[in-house]
Parts: C-alpha cells; sequence; structure tokens
C-alpha cells in the first residue's frame, strides 16, 4: 500500500506545532478514562485540564485550545455542563470534538449525544462503528463499547452523516475512517492490543482535540493525529506483548515520537 | 499441600469459557479503581462497561452478563442506582456480586452493604475480614479497607452469615476463603505485592463477576477466578519486585495465562 | 551545594516511623488522581482512603490521621464535604494539608480554595506558583495547573501569605520552597519527567499529608517529604526515560528507597 506523503508530511507539522503551541485541551470525560487521557495529553506535549462543574465549565474552556466532550459514565448534570462549555466554545471558536461512548447501548446516551450534536456546533465525532451507527439512527445492539455492525455500514452512515450535519466523522477500527461528507481519509496504523487498554478510543479522541488546537482543518487534523496515535501503538507493541506494559509502553512512544519519526510512519490514505 | 485437580480444571474450563463468551461485565463501582477494573477485565477477556446514572443503570444491565456493585467512594444516589441496577438484574437472571468496600468504617458504607443485600438478591459477597464482619453486626474497628481482625473469627462468621442469607462469601486475605454455608473452599494464590497496589480487592471482585456469567456455581466460580487471580500476582511477582511495575507485570499476566496455565497453577482446597 | 545534614537525618526518621504507623490517610481529591495518589501511598508505606460524601466524611476522617484536601475537579458538593471533614479533623486534631489545584483558573477554585483556607485551621498549603499567588489575590494568567508566573514573586508571596495567615507554605517547581513566614527551605530533589505525569503535584501534596501523621513541625514535615518524593523521581529516570515507564519506575522508588537511601539523597537547604 503507499501512503500519502503529503498527509505524512502535515501530521509532522502538526505534532511540531502541538508541541511549540502546548495546546490547553479541556476534557469533560468520563471517570475510567481520565488519568490516561491526562497522561496521554501530557505525553503527546499537550497540557490537560479535566473541570465538570456547571460553576467553572465557562471559565475554563475560555482559556483553553479546545475541548473534550465523552459521554462515558454520563450523568444529565453532566451532560448540562458539557452544553454550557460547549455553547462557551463556540462563542470564541474553540474547537470541539465528541466522543458518545456507548451511544446506542443506552437512551441516555444515544439522546445526549444526538442533544450534543443539536445544540452545539461540532467539529469532530470520534466513535466506533456501533456509536456511529446509532446517531444516524440506525438499529443498534452495541455491547457497551463494542462495535458488531458491519463497518461497510458503518462508512456509508458516515459519510451521509458528515454530508448532513457538517461535522467531520471518524470511525476507528482496525482501518480509521475519516470523513467530512466530501473527503474520505484512511489511517492504517494503529496495533490490536490497543483494543486491550480501556479508553485507547477516548484517547485517540483528546489528542484529535488537541491537533484541532494546531490545524484547522478537521479532517486532516483527525487522520494525522489518529496516525501518531496508532503509530505509537505500533511502537509499544515492538516492546510489550500484553495490555500492562503496552499501555505504558504506548505513552512512551507517544512522548518519543518526533515529527521525523511520525512523517515515516504515518500511513493515510486519501 | 495437595490441591484440588477437578476444581484446577474447573478454573481452566470456566477460563475458556470466559474468552469464548467474552461477558460483558457492568460495573457500579468506585472512582478510584474504574480504570483498574477495567484494564482487569480487558485483560482477563470480559468486556468492561462502567455505568452509573439512574436513568441508564437498568437498560445497561439489561444487556450485561454479571452486574459488579462496589461502594468504595459511595454517595446516596450511587446506591439508589445500585438498587436500580440490581432489581433488573435479578429480575433477568444476571448475576450479582457485591464488594462492600469499607464496610464496618463508616455508617453509611455499613448500612448501605446491608441494605444492598436485604433488598437484592445476591450471588457473591467479597470482602476483607472486617468487612464480613461489619455485615454481621459484629464490631468493627476497620481501618480503611484494611481488615484488622482475627481471620478465625471472620471464617466462622462467614460461614454462618453465607447459610443465614443464603450467599456466598468470599474472604480475601493471605488464603481465600470461599463458603456458601454448606461447602468451604480455600484458595492459596496469591502474593503480597497484591496488596501494596489499590483496587487488588476490588479487581478479585470483578473477575469473579465475569466467571459468574460463565459459572453457575458461585462457589466455584469465586474459587476458580481467585486462582486465577492470584495465580497472575504469583507470574507479576516472578517479573516485578516493586508495586509500579508488580501491578503491570501481574495485568499482563492475567492476559497471558492460559487455561493449561491455569489448570497447572490453581491452589484449590476443599 | 551543601544540603542541611540534620533535615536528611529527620526524612530519614519520618520515614522510618511513617512505615511503623502506617497512618490512615483520608483524601478527598480529584478523580484524574485518585488511583494513582492511592498507590503512591501504598507504595510510600501509608493506608490510603478516599471517602467524599457530606454523609461519611466525619466518621471517616476520625479514624484517620492525616485529612488531603484536593480542589481539582472541584463541585459545590465536594467543598461542602470537604468544609465537613476539615472541621471535625480540627476538633480531633488531625492535620489538613490543602492542594488548591487550578486555584486562580477559575472563579470557583480561588473562591473554593480561599474559603477552606478561611474556614480550617489548614495546616500546609501545597501548589505551584501561580496557584500560590492566586491564593493571595495577585492577578492570576494560570494556564490550567500549569505555572507562568515569576517564581521569586511566587516566593515573596509564600512568604507574606504564610507569615499572615500562620500557614505552611509549598511551591513546588523546579526547586521547592517551603516556608511558614519565619523559616524557609528548599529542596533539591526531583525530576523533570514528573512535569509529564499527571497528578505529581497531588501525589506530592498526599505524601506531604502522610509525613504530617509522623512530624509536627508542617515546615519539616513537606520539606521531608518533597525531598522522599524527588528523589523517587530521580531514582525512576535512572531507569525509564519517558513518562509511562517512569511514573511505574517512581512509584517502584517510593517503594524501595529506605530511609539510609532517603539519608544520603535528600538534598534539602535550610
Amino acid at each position: 500500500m503507499e501512503f500519502d506523503q503529503e498527509l505524512s508530511q502535515r501530521a509532522a507539522q502538526n505534532l511540531r506545532y502541538l508541541r511549540e503551541k502546548r495546546p490547553l485541551v479541556h476534557n469533560i470525560t468520563n471517570f475510567v478514562v481520565m488519568n490516561y487521557t491526562a497522561n496521554v495529553l501530557l505525553a503527546v506535549g499537550a497540557s490537560p485540564v479535566m473541570a465538570h462543574a456547571g460553576e467553572e465549565v465557562e471559565e475554563m474552556v475560555s482559556i483553553s485550545n479546545a475541548l473534550v466532550l465523552n459521554i462515558g459514565t454520563l450523568a444529565p448534570d453532566w451532560i448540562d455542563s458539557m452544553i454550557k462549555a460547549g455553547k462557551m466554545a463556540n462563542l470564541l471558536n474553540i474547537p470541539i470534538i465528541l466522543d458518545p461512548v456507548g451511544s446506542g447501548a443506552t437512551t441516555l446516551r444515544t439522546e445526549s449525544a444526538r442533544r450534543l450534536i443539536n445544540e452545539l456546533s461540532i467539529k469532530v465525532v470520534r466513535g466506533n462503528a456501533s456509536e456511529v451507527l446509532s446517531l444516524a439512527g440506525n438499529a443498534s445492539g452495541t455491547k457497551g463499547v463494542e462495535s458488531k455492525h458491519s463497518v461497510d455500514e458503518a462508512y456509508r452512515t458516515a459519510f451521509t452523516l458528515a454530508k448532513e450535519l457538517g461535522i467531520t466523522i471518524v470511525i476507528t477500527g482496525e482501518v480509521d475512517l475519516i470523513t467530512d461528507g466530501d473527503r474520505v481519509l484512511r489511517v492504517y496504523n494503529g496495533h490490536e492490543l490497543m483494543g486491550f487498554v480501556t479508553g485507547t478510543g477516548c484517547a485517540a479522541t483528546a489528542i484529535i482535540g488537541a491537533f484541532l488546537a494546531v490545524d484547522n482543518d478537521p479532517v486532516t487534523a483527525s487522520a494525522t493525529a489518529l496516525a501518531y496515535f496508532g503509530l505509537a501503538g505500533e511502537k509499544g507493541a515492538e516492546k510489550a506483548h500484553a495490555p500492562g506494559s503496552f499501555m505504558t509502553a504506548s505513552i512512551d512512544a507517544l512522548y518519543e515520537i518526533d515529527d521525523a519519526a511520525l512523517e515515516k510512519g504515518a500511513k493515510i490514505i486519501s
């Protein structure tokens, strides 16, 4: 397979910009992944902050460079805070990315994801196939955070949904798909051990959030972030063959990969 | 010491079934251990989901194969959600395991643990000696989540309590005791470094939860799960001699141990 | 540079006492660092407990040897619980340490930190330069949890603030400063990789909390705890060169450092 050289260069450039800017990424995310997400963002070169109280989210997002909304371990008051933070982010033109964790599994999650999409102007939605299908109203049998749907069906839905909503839709899986309803990119980086570490999907979302702070094009920001995260997974798997040590090694790899390594290792196809 | 060969085979069989079925384990658990519990369940071969909102727990548990209730970092609305999820689990015959973290340390925890036991039909309760004693109304001087009581006293209480309540009671410690008030099993697997990693008790509970999804007998499900978890601790301690690297190595071991290794390494006595 | 030998001996003594007493440290802290903090406290030799419900914090703190209050991922009801726990701690003469995470970044955080300082008798406040400056009402441009202020300005403020409030103020950074408005200690232990692991500041606070349970002098308790934590960072960095493996290695080091190693490695200047 031949990968897109320009996008490899774009990935390198984004990583370089990111480490110069050290964007502050405001996360309203789930309890399971907060620690891991913060460590991933630090390893990447970004500056993470977690804040969810309705009393402070508007102020916090105002000093941030990106807003990550993640509906795992959801509760209604957290959604209210996400709406509040998101409206302020929209006002200030701060990019928002949504991770609809478990959308399709319960009514609360599906409706909350849709409400966020309707009430906010969101740049990117990243989920697995099931989650993305649930956003389009397709019947879903989500098994927790895992996907059972045919990837092809999800790809078609992503394309339609992106066009209809004007949002870049990202489906991560064995191959990642990124589309704004016009362009379609695919990312081939990654390793199967990533599925054995909780929160890798959420971390991918957070890294895209950081890349949105340095790349105005949500399609290239998403694809380059995923190439970087997937490459870290590949490098982690060179050193570790089981999930505990793999998690450690892939965080190390995020920190160690520089722009040259990313340019060489990115596997993006347009 | 001679270990029970049939139970070793049962352990191997349960692990094999678990990895075929990949049961979805719904956890309503404490903030401290959410990430670790999810990673442990993934390493084991199960599929974890964490959800606590009253609005979604019934739906979430309905698609799950086991429900884990854990009262660490407790708050009253979480108990309400546990009751809600538990009643639905009972209706659908989904097994419930309770971890009464810190029961005996505060009135809220003791009363909450008892309330859950009274209002729900629970298959297994797993705690340390102090926690189990507190459930029986014995005077308790629990020091956080650690046990100060004589293990013998706790064993007698466990036996009586199990008989009285019709619940399998599990006391983990240097040796683990499992009893339904009729049978008594003991598990000799484990390593002292496990006491230096937060949430190992909670992880043991979650793994028993996963085993309940493939073994209808709560006594054998609990004992085989603890043999497996303890064996992972032993294997972790072969590679690592301090808590940070030990945690990593024992998660690796959970992933790497296959049914043959478990059959060989399980140390259960009936 | 020549380091204070008496303070090195004090560090060794505190660590020895700590491991004999195994103090129970009650943490009301943020979601991001709960797991890491608990693991750090276990590695150190303390016994951690996390509890935040208004219904149980008074009981929990009553059986504890120190109380750690940390305002990251703050919400108003958590502050109420902190006040409640803190008042009971004051009544029972249990030492309190406050970590004003993100004070200066939002009004909620700044006001909450000040409220805790006003309503409770707190032994130690530990923050970065920005956070400490915000407590004194200095204009702040805190970028999340990171400091942008000149360290010198923060040092002067810490000195004045400590004198005015009768609280030991600790500013951690490249060099740590500890002052009660009279004495000034500096700690030179540490490693830059600590800035790439989330919650190292919070962990420092928790370790000081544990040291307060064995050393009545908040100035020496803080300085010796920071020397110990910084030394663990140095030892971690001998084994690991990236944040994932560094976190693991530094938790290992906390466990492995004994009183002799600490006496030899502490870098405190009075």
